[in-house]
Formats: C-alpha cells, sequence, structure tokens
C-alpha cells in the first residue's frame, strides 16, 4: 500500500476494512499516538496518572466526554472506533481478543485517550541525521522495566518502562536538545550510560520488543516509554478497556512539528 | 570586598586599583568574559578563528576598530585598558609579565576581543539545583587537552580544550538542556562518558584547573573551553597579546539571562 497516503486517506483505507496493518512508516510527518479507552469510572484517575507522569504518558488528545468517539484536535472526521488498524480488548486486564472495529461493542461510559508515540521524535532525530539503531535494524525498539517509580493516582500505578536507543555522546547530546523540543512524546532522555542504575539486568534482554546492537564507543539512551499506562491499566485491572495493537497506531492529522515547544 | 557591588561599581573599584583580584562570586547574575587583546595584524584571523569555532570561542564582544578601547555592549564607561582586575602581556608567544592597567602600553593598533566564560552557565545550573563540583570543592575547573581538532583560521589553530563538570546522568541531561539556551558561553557539552575516545588520557591530571571528586554512579561531562583560544593564540606567538590573567575576568554589565537563546 502507498506509504505516503495523507493520514485521513489512510484512515479511511484503515475504516473500510482495506487496511489493518502496522503504520510504521506511513504518513511521514504526522504524529502517531497510542489509545486508551476505559469505562468513565476509571477515567478521571488515569487522566490523573496521566498528568502526574507526563514523560512517559504524554496525553495528546482524549475525548470531551464519556461515549464521545470524536477528537476533533487529532483529525476532524476521525472515528475511533474504526479508524485505528486493530485494537486489543481487555477484561480485568486480561486480552481477550483482537478485532479491527470496535463500533459493535462501543459503549456510551468509554473514554478514549491518545497518547503521543516515539515515532514523532525518531522522525526528528532522523531527520537531523541521527542514526536510529531499531530503525536501521529494522526491529522494534527494546523497551525495559525500571525501578523507577511513577506517580500513583488513584488505582494506578507503575514502574516506569523506558525504550532504548544506542548512540556515541556527542549524538546522545543533539538528541537530548532535539527531544526536549518535543515533550508531548515523551520529551528528553531519562537516563544514559549504566543500565543497572535504573534497575535493567541485562540490556540484551529487553522486556518488550528486540534487541539491537550497541556498538563500542555508544553509551544506551533510555527514553520513558508510552508502555508504560500499558502496565499501569493492567495493573488496575479494570472490567473493560480496549488499547491499539502494538505498532497499529491512531494516525492522527497534526504535523510532528506542531508538537514542537520552541 | 563587597561581592554584591554592581558591575560598574565593581568595574570602578577595579580602575582606581582598590581591587586586583579573582572576579568569581562577584556581581552575581552579569557576563564575566575572557580578554584577548591582539595587533591588528593579527586580528582578522583570530576574527575568523572564533567565528569557525563557536563553541570555545563564543565571541560576545569585541572593539569597533585597533585602538579603541571601548565595547558599549558589554558596559557604558567600560575602560579595556584599566578595568580588568589583572592582565598577562605576551610577547611572541611567551608571559613576560603581569600588571594590573595597560593604558602606559596601550597602542593604536590593538584590537580587543572578548569571550563569554563559563561561569554564566555554571550560575545557570547552580540556580536549577545541579551540583557544580569544581564550585563546591572550591576549586579551578579541571581542563584537559583533547584529540578534537577546531578548525583553523590563518596562523590560529588549536586541539579543542575542555573543561570537565562530573553528573549523574539525569542531571547531565538536564545541564545539556540548560546550557544548550546559552550558546554564547560554550553551549551545550561536547561530550560525556569515556575521557579516551576524546584523547584525555588520566582523568585525575588535568592539564588546567584542578582534579575534582567523581563519585560512584557519575560520569565526567565536557564543555568546550574558553582555554582553547588561549593555547591557539600561544600556538600563534604574535609578536604582543595581552590576555585576563587567569580568574581575574572583565565583569560586564549584560544579564547572564541576555544570553540566553530562548
Amino acid at each position: 500500500m502507498d506509504q505516503n497516503l495523507s493520514p485521513v486517506e489512510l484512515r479511511h483505507m484503515i475504516r473500510s476494512g482495506e487496511y489493518t496493518g502496522n503504520t510504521s512508516g506511513y504518513s511521514r510527518g504526522f504524529v502517531q499516538g497510542n489509545l486508551c479507552i476505559l469505562p468513565a469510572d476509571y477515567a478521571n484517575e488515569f487522566l490523573q496518572f496521566c498528568q502526574a507522569n507526563p514523560k512517559p504518558c504524554p496525553l495528546i488528545g482524549m475525548a470531551a466526554e464519556p461515549g464521545d468517539f470524536h477528537i476533533p484536535k487529532l483529525g476532524e472526521d476521525l472515528d475511533i472506533r474504526s479508524d485505528i488498524p486493530s485494537y486489543r480488548i481487555f477484561e480485568n486486564g486480561e486480552l481477550v481478543r483482537e478485532v479491527t472495529d470496535i463500533a459493535d461493542i462501543w459503549r456510551n461510559d468509554l473514554v478514549s485517550f491518545v497518547l503521543g508515540c516515539s515515532f514523532s521524535f525518531e522522525e526528528a532525530l532522523i531527520e537531523d541525521g541521527l542514526e536510529i539503531r531499531n530503525v536501521s535494524e529494522g526491529v522494534n525498539v527494546p523497551m525495559y522495566r525500571t525501578n523507577i517509580d511513577c506517580t500513583p493516582a488513584g488505582r494506578f500505578s507503575s514502574k516506569m518502562v523506558v525504550s532504548m536507543r544506542p548512540m556515541i555522546p556527542s549524538d546522545a547530546i543533539r538528541a537530548i536538545q532535539i527531544c526536549t523540543r518535543f515533550p508531548a512524546v515523551h520529551g528528553a532522555p531519562v537516563h544514559f550510560g549504566d543500565p543497572a542504575s535504573i534497575g535493567i539486568r541485562n540490556i540484551d534482554k529487553p522486556e518488550f520488543g528486540d534487541p539491537v546492537t550497541i556498538r563500542k564507543g555508544e553509551v544506551p539512551v533510555f527514553w520513558a516509554c508510552g508502555v508504560t499506562p500499558q502496565v499501569a491499566v493492567e495493573q488496575a485491572r479494570p472490567p473493560f478497556c480496549i488499547t491499539h495493537s502494538p505498532g497499529c497506531m491512531l494516525v492522527s492529522d497534526m504535523p510532528n512539528s506542531h508538537l514542537a515547544v520552541m
């Protein structure tokens, strides 16, 4: 399929069921987001959790009220029930199935949240000439559980999950500068260097994603990761929850550059 | 003496000969600068060297023409011949003496350059709550020759000299963010971590300044240093040159915050 489709064209292909795959590399230049849909009973606490932990949980949009399946800020005609290629349905914290449309199971008490994702800052880094190892090796970014506590909110709590990209120090400094401009997509890294000092035991065995090569002279650089809120939701075990399937993101009409604070 | 004197009050004390000491800690909040005075024959090449190497040689002011001893941008009534506590006179690259006034040896072909110095960014880091080891240990910052080539210009060339401040990684990330705002005082660090990869053989034996403690969990963070242009001048061996004595800086009327680019 044509990767250069505009976000709205891509969403219409997805809405009609013609595309149900990974959105990585599609509609370059536009923000892609993580989806989390929760019952209203859990929504305020989840919102507080995001507000208290903006680096792992950068909220870039939410539905105006329970039952609302539009987020016009992210796409004028966006329908959250059909415009994501693949959804995961959770009951009591357990994955029960994956579907390509949730219109038939939509409820009037569901609140939709969209969180920024690393695609946006990876694009900014690549445009600046930096190599992103998981991109050049064609694998998922390695992600690790850490010993860094998120600030809990109501029933939501989690250790921070981080993603890792190896770089030589001068590139890491440049990456810190660029990512600082993008607080809505995890912002600057939270750590670099010694994995053990943030509780990572084996850098070659990520808990999520795939390992990548770390070359001589490179240091691992760690960013707060959007898997963190997923872990928090798993631990909260809400009776019902819907997320995107990994890699199958909400593709918005918002240019990445709109997320730059300076 | 009262460290809270305004820059103009301090300069008047210095001009009258009442104060001839170190300016560190005086007139906090205002830019202090490195002085370099060269004959006109060398001035254009030195200017080109600074322009080509802005991180080690951040020019914040220069006299409008040879013989001019005012730089109103840095101080309305500033007189470059008397307002620095101590000067070093070099002939053919050799230090010949230190004096507290250069009015009697002033020449109509001398061009004055003022370069930003690390005091400004150290102040910004301390205000943000970061510890600067050389400040808390009350010593001069450790400085090292590296294997990083500056871009040569005419008779001026040098390896980059760097200063080093140890920090835990999360503080180093914050320091990179803050220093990025201050390109006129060396800007973001140029390296962190392994000293050998930039040609530093022994981190405990700085070529200039004093060693500082590096604690467990900390990494050395390296900034381009204003000693670099001094080394370039030494190597160029101009027949005549005047600089400030180490630590005895030009105290300007410019608030540090005026150097922030954002």
